[in-house]
């Protein structure tokens, strides 16, 4: 195609990034050629400080820069809830909401037959070490609604269930903030299903 | 949010890349720190090693690791036509197409009054001085089909005009490989406009 060795290079290390096209790999390498020295070194030492400066929290598996995180070590939260989830970036969003202040256990990954990545393959032992040590009241259960994320809330909430440990479920619904007209059937589905009940005084409770 | 400071900046840093979304820059910091040391390493060796070698040919500033790049020091190509380009990437594109066996001038960039690009940004002085010292009797322009684009077909259409060399511009049309519905009407009616009849020998030619 007349491109320099160097940038076809380049091209293919960016299009093995995950959601990065050939194309899209083709703009970027353009930008960071382009790019002023400056931003180029800041981007590169960037990548690197976060490689090596950046781990697991040895109790949660969020990522951390201390040997706990900072959830973990934040004295205030509630030491017994726990919410299990797929990946760090799912406590991310959770805090976003601001309406959690238990722990966290991350699984690192989800159950999935398909590319061969077993329970034995997440961290489900080190949570139910962590359950067994802990003082912990409710586990919580945040994984992905899809399949695998389904496969692999039923897996867990097994294995808790027999540590005698009450096991909830985050609630299907409706996302907040857009027509109804564009969530899909699944999803609405679920949403009736678990309807609550608005009460005269205008506290919600979940309909059983 | 509970990330680590340096996973932060790495978020911060990859976001600021063309096409890389917030979100994609979380999901792609996670990616680059699970990744391991040798494909980390090769990801960095391959941006330094392309902004080291890769700089612009000086006749038509296209990408390239020489002095000239391998289409201007391809004896093989056609010199006496050139093919006036937006962007490296365009090049790339046409070669693909194996139809253009001419030269090219890069124009890095378009005329953009909103982005204050005006025609003494691009090359397009160099294209002038190209054509005055070579022998090409052909400047065909291809630049893209937006509002900038066309203006900046425009202006470089007046200018080498004015240099006696004929001009031409690709042909607008409908895309190939799909359905019809789906083309937009402005393109339909380009596409009409600048329809070829259909010769009894099965030469197609162009309709005035």
């Amino acid at each position: 195609m007349g491109y320099p060795r160097q940038f076809v290079s380049l091209i293919a290390q960016l299009a093995r990034l995950p959601g990065v096209s050939r194309r899209g790999a083709e703009r970027l390498s353009l930008f960071i050629l382009n790019m002023p020295d400056k931003s180029a070194k800041s981007l590169i030492k960037a990548i690197v400080s976060a490689r090596e400066k950046v781990h697991r929290c040895k109790q949660c598996f969020n990522l951390s820069s201390a040997e706990l995180c900072t959830i973990c070590s934040d004295d205030e939260r509630d030491r017994t809830t726990l919410c299990v989830v797929e990946t760090a970036r799912d406590i991310a969003a959770l805090e976003r909401s601001h309406r959690y202040r238990g722990l966290y256990h991350v699984l690192l990954g989800k159950v999935s037959p398909l590319s061969g990545v077993g329970p034995e393959d997440l961290t489900i032992s080190n949570l139910l070490e962590r359950l067994k040590g802990g003082n912990f009241s409710e586990v919580i259960i945040a994984t992905g609604t899809d399949v695998e994320g389904e496969a692999t809330a039923n897996y867990v909430a097994r294995v808790v269930g027999e540590l005698g440990v009450a096991v909830s479920r985050i609630a299907y619904g409706v996302p907040m903030g857009g027509p109804l007209e564009f969530v899909d059937e699944r999803t609405l589905g679920k949403a009736v299903e678990g309807r609550t009940r608005i009460e005269r005084d205008d506290k919600s409770k979940r309909e059983r």
